[in-house]
């Protein structure tokens, strides 16, 4: 028989292979296109103007219509996988996500991410990685970054613990900090377009949404999404991977549909900003039928611009039935945010919203 | 805790909304893209040569390949929906479906409503709203028109009945009506190219075809249809929404599937000219396996035109088993049609064969 | 009631209907797109450098981006089912599977037969029909090659036997008939493009390579892919028309995954250039779960090129779990392959890598 070193079947990195201040430039840049765009819109449901709408988008100042920014976050995101995450017991949490660029049919998106914080788990079984991450597109422009954190596995359990670095990480990603399209203008926005005439002025911080559809995910919608997202984590195509004994849906992906399901009440959110935080609080699982709930956080003007505002959101994904209080969505004990079981998804984000003249 | 007002989660329009003569300008102008002809061939099979061939297309005047006839349809009709339907109770349905002018990639596609008609239902619970639409390509240009007649819900019982109008349509698009594209040639049409030599002159009235394939449509098929489609029914996506307890299978997709099924047997049926009537006679759901069968009704000459003719077609849809005979599809007892339980849809519409030379 | 002569349903061709040297030119042609790019994608998984990320072909000489071969494949074969196995009772094989030319966006492919073989089997009911296939784009250059044999059943068994013709079929591809797409360089191939320092010169004669991943097909996913493909082939998307009682996978599709799922360990295998054999050796099912095995059958220099080498591979696909050893995949009894229930493919194949400077 032939020897079966297996050399060439990539293992990724275990906990002990991170090393402060390691930079990754991940494989596999993606060309985005037409077809990526149309097979979001068909995996989500999502109605988003700005990424259906030709003459819309170009009317406000951009090139052409833009790729969603979920869409593009979770291919960069993806290709990160092999490399962070493909030996992760969990991801742990986001911040800082910053939609910097508008992302364009054609555009190439490559990522890169460095290694910005250690801790060895007290078991010494496993570490929590944080990771400083880009997308970048084919002019080296920086168009999305972020910090993500994971905990990875040790493979070499008498590996040394590394010497522990936490980074500070904001926690909302502030109004000054929002990247508005270069050349975009929001003054003549016809709300027609996107059929609500609920703009910036409207929202109250403390107001609530019950977007009043919901949508229930096969395993053939999930696993079409994130291989179209190239993310090859494997609990999602193997159930024998998956902890749960069946395949697990990317948490991106549920971000996506609750996104696409708050088209009902918050029309006007042309695009995603920032990404302060998130939670996939419970997991979720083909066949589950998912709701979503907005709360507004915050409201805030952009310094310079009359003509446009930012809304900080808190959207609370859940399954089989929706909630009658947004209250029952957590509670806070001892610190400690405890989720309803059927919570699947607490994200903070802040989108773009246009002003009354 | 917050006041939950809900203010901005839209609650559609309710029969006493409706007043005769108002106009709906829907939300969500949709750029359709090659992703949106790709994503249709996967989700129903259709191997219709102008939408597949460029230079078949090409070589007949066509600018380029085109959007599927039944697939603007539908991303049209779904403009219409949170307008016009979110609150219906059942679609009753189309008349005078018009296809006026080709569709391409990279158009731009935005929908209008009209309301011609209302009649509230003898019970003061609901009514039945008529609307004439347009679909509109961005250089403003009626590329489809069609009349629907859906039956909403009232939300104030209270209401007053409006005074009931009941809009003359015609049962058939008449051959003097129907639009041929500009420019485009049928003569030198090649039957290589869509694998069957039987022309308009081959075809006879009365003539029955059973369409040899069946084909099944599971759930992601029919959802991930719909919201390609970007028609937001909830009842497709929501087992809870619907009164069958299971996600209904749209009736548009019903329609898309029996047309690819019927391909063979009519390849050179080219494009559809217009929608004369239709009845999605009984539900369709994930699992159902659809067969087609069609009559040839009638068969037309086109006023100033050699090259190409028109064919009135019966296409019924069956869900389980083929029908043994066509004659099984519906009974009319008392002046009232009555379906068979398996058959899903019995289609009246009008298609393009060129004529031999 | 109406005659029901049926005659415009297409029978196909029957054992009978073939003759040697009988030509078919297969009927819709089809251009492909990025639809049909990012739909293949989403349904396989697929990350390889050259189909998704414009800039890296570009820098190598291609034109653009190039289709996957597989996925030309898979369209030009499915455009042969109507006329040459319809009515087949078995995919037999294939041979000498050539990718002569690149494929790109917008090109327009056709597909077209050549009888080169027919045997009558002893029962007289059914025969093996040989075939020359070639896929052609728009510019009439052939772009695929292959040889496919298909057992196809009588309809008049009375008819007489042909005289049998088997025609001479290479078991391998030569390296010197392997093309390489004209002024494409494998020189400055950056590896970090694809995840994988290893090159041609790293791979040796008899390695073995476990993919780690696997891949839950569901039934979505096949009958997705093979509307894709176009591939009409009634026991893909009817249970009825299957003698397993439920929907076989297409064969094609089952290589696609297999494909897809050993980019892990095979990063570099930038191109297919040949198909020298393969078997489908058991059926796969909607719900299986894939994964792959390969290993390295020969290893050649490409005559007048250092820059780039051709592996010679034997993938493996096996169903539910991994195989242990892959000597278990197949015996040899008397001269008669005999496979493991759950290897579901056997494809002997060569691709092109880039060889280190």
């Amino acid at each position: 028989m032939q020897t079966n070193n297996n050399s060439k079947s990539p293992r990724g990195n275990f906990f002990e292979d991170f090393k402060m201040g390691m930079v990754f430039h991940h494989a596999t840049p993606r060309t985005v296109s037409d077809g990526d765009s149309s097979l979001y819109i068909a995996l989500t449901g999502a109605r988003q103007v700005l990424h259906s709408a030709q003459p819309v988008a170009h009317a406000m100042g951009y090139k052409s219509r833009t790729i969603d920014d979920l869409l593009a976050f979770h291919i960069a995101l993806g290709k990160t996988v092999p490399d962070i995450s493909i030996n992760a017991i969990a991801n742990l949490g986001y911040a800082q996500v910053q939609f910097i660029r508008p992302i364009y049919v054609g555009d190439t998106i490559s990522a890169k991410s460095t290694v910005v914080g250690l801790k060895q788990n007290s078991d010494g079984k496993s570490g929590i990685v944080y990771v400083q991450c880009e997308a970048i597109n084919q002019d080296h422009q920086v168009v999305i970054s972020w910090v993500r954190w994971v905990m990875v596995r040790k493979s070499n359990l008498d590996s040394p613990a590394p010497e522990t670095v936490i980074p500070e990480l904001d926690k909302v990603v502030d109004a000054k900090n929002l990247h508005i399209p270069h050349n975009v203008e929001y003054n003549e926005f016809d709300t027609q377009m996107t059929g609500s005439a609920f703009l910036w002025d409207d929202y109250q911080v403390g107001e609530l949404i019950n977007h009043p559809s919901g949508m229930t995910i096969d395993e053939s919608d999930h696993t079409l999404a994130t291989k179209l997202y190239q993310n090859p984590a494997r609990l999602h195509f193997d159930a024998s991977k998956s902890t749960y004994g069946k395949r697990l849906v990317f948490g991106g992906h549920v971000m996506s549909v609750c996104r696409a399901l708050s088209y009902e009440g918050l029309e006007n959110a042309l695009s995603i900003a920032a990404i302060n935080g998130g939670a996939h609080s419970n997991p979720t699982f083909g066949s589950d039928t998912i709701y979503a709930h907005t709360e507004v956080l915050d409201k805030w003007e952009i310094p310079g611009r009359s003509d446009v505002g930012a809304l900080r959101l808190r959207l609370i994904g859940v399954k089989d039935q929706p909630l009658r209080f947004l209250s029952e969505a957590s509670t806070t004990i001892e610190g400690r945010r405890n989720y309803h079981p059927n919570v699947v998804l607490d994200l903070d984000y802040t989108v773009l919203m246009p002003r009354r003249a």
